[in-house]
């Protein structure tokens, strides 16, 4: 999409790593400045992931002081990793299909983070920033009894067919501005479920990049979930969890917004 | 490698999800019959690992009873399921890389499934058996501080760079015969550090997919670690943790043999 809303047709066969990493972007942008990219009618069109296939989507627990408390979990002292399975991706107005089986399945609005660039023990804030190639918002869906009460690891609740909607856009981080200002909401039948701001993340996203590729080598095209703030069904009185038919609504600012109707698989 | 030993030119771009799902095994064994396949001189070649990007390596945890116990961990009531990053993948030759930081570099000798077919919900242990293309042998290397001391879930000490030797072969199901009577073991640098057999599983392979089909969707070219047996670092009088310089062999009846020299990130 560009600055005055209208979609255009990119010309290229797919937003993946391989764009990412062989200069897509500005590609793009300059074919955007010559107007060379001809407008294309969204009207019926299925708006997939703004980025296709990632090698890998890494997550980032607890990275809300207000989500934690709402989790009884304690303020992590590093950041808490770990993984979602990337053929969880959809595309921002998908359906989110609750898993056969599941009574808990839980939404989480979060910033996510595409990167751009081969990464492997950054030393510094600066070279985190430096090779992300943008933002989106995800829907980091998750089965709580899956997640916590099933045995072991996180992962088992949040590897789900259709967990991990993104979109609608991949915005760059100098259309961004601060990622640490930018509100984030959720809505479920309409009504306000999450209202928190990226300024409250304990690791900020320089932080989380720097960290992570400590541990992981980062690729272009890898997905970052960067945590959510309170708000989830897990935290709210009464635990009001997904029920077919529910509708899903979430945005952050300046990134777009998604809608999902809830499904059962 | 065909079964006189020689290894052949399966004249196939890439062992990948998409070669496993269009029949690319059933290609390749008419091929051989009909004598079509070249002799390959593998002097100097770099062996790499024998399925190509795998979408995900899904990894059991604690599924041999006397690991849960040398780790001190009670025997899972249904199975602990983490998650590695897939560009952990190397060759079985390739060299293994303690990540700067580490102290406590450990190896895990598993028996690692490869899968040949879409897979969600699958209901019996027969669908589950029916989607697997094959075998192959993993080390599931695994830093132990990065894993359990660092807060929060395993993953983070599972995905550093070449933390996953996979091969040399992959060994379709009607070669391998019964999956649960394998022989796994495990040197360093000669001395014997685990000697197992898949018998010992706690949830078997068919189990395993079934089980994880429930939670995610499984695809070709997916790879599952499916534990290891005792005789860890971790587990060990002294914990002596892997270093610069050691040689870790490792080997499963009928899936071959690898070797990782071990080296400093």
């Amino acid at each position: 999409m560009d600055a005055a809303g209208a979609l255009r047709d990119i010309g290229e066969p797919e937003i993946d790593g391989a764009f990412l990493a062989s200069g897509g972007v500005e590609r793009v942008r300059e074919a955007l400045q010559r107007g060379a990219l001809p407008v294309v009618d969204a009207e019926g069109l299925r708006i997939g992931a703004p980025i296709a296939r990632p090698g890998k989507i890494v997550c980032i627990g607890l990275n809300y002081r207000d989500h934690a408390a709402e989790s009884g979990a304690e303020v992590p002292a590093e950041p808490v990793v770990f993984m979602k399975a990337s053929n969880t991706m959809v595309g921002p107005y998908d359906d989110v299909l609750i898993p056969k089986g599941s009574v808990k399945t839980d939404w989480e609005v979060e910033l996510a983070v595409v990167i751009g660039k081969e990464a492997r023990y950054l030393g510094s804030r600066e070279e985190a920033l430096g090779v992300i190639a943008g933002y989106a918002v995800a829907n980091d869906v998750s089965e709580r009894e899956f997640q916590l009460e099933r045995g072991g690891q996180w992962d088992k609740g949040k590897s789900c067919e259709t967990f991990n909607p993104l979109g609608p856009w991949l915005v760059t981080p100098d259309e961004v501005g601060d990622p640490q200002d930018l509100p984030l909401r959720l809505w479920v039948n309409g009504e306000p479920r999450q209202d928190g701001t990226t300024k409250d993340m304990i690791f900020d996203v320089a932080e989380v990049v720097r960290y992570l590729s400590r541990f992981m080598v980062l690729e272009p095209g890898d997905v970052i979930n960067t945590g959510t703030p309170a708000g989830v069904a897990m935290g709210m009185p009464g635990q009001p969890y997904l029920r077919a038919g529910d509708v899903v609504e979430l945005e952050i600012g300046g990134l777009g917004r998604q809608r999902q109707k809830v499904g059962q698989a």
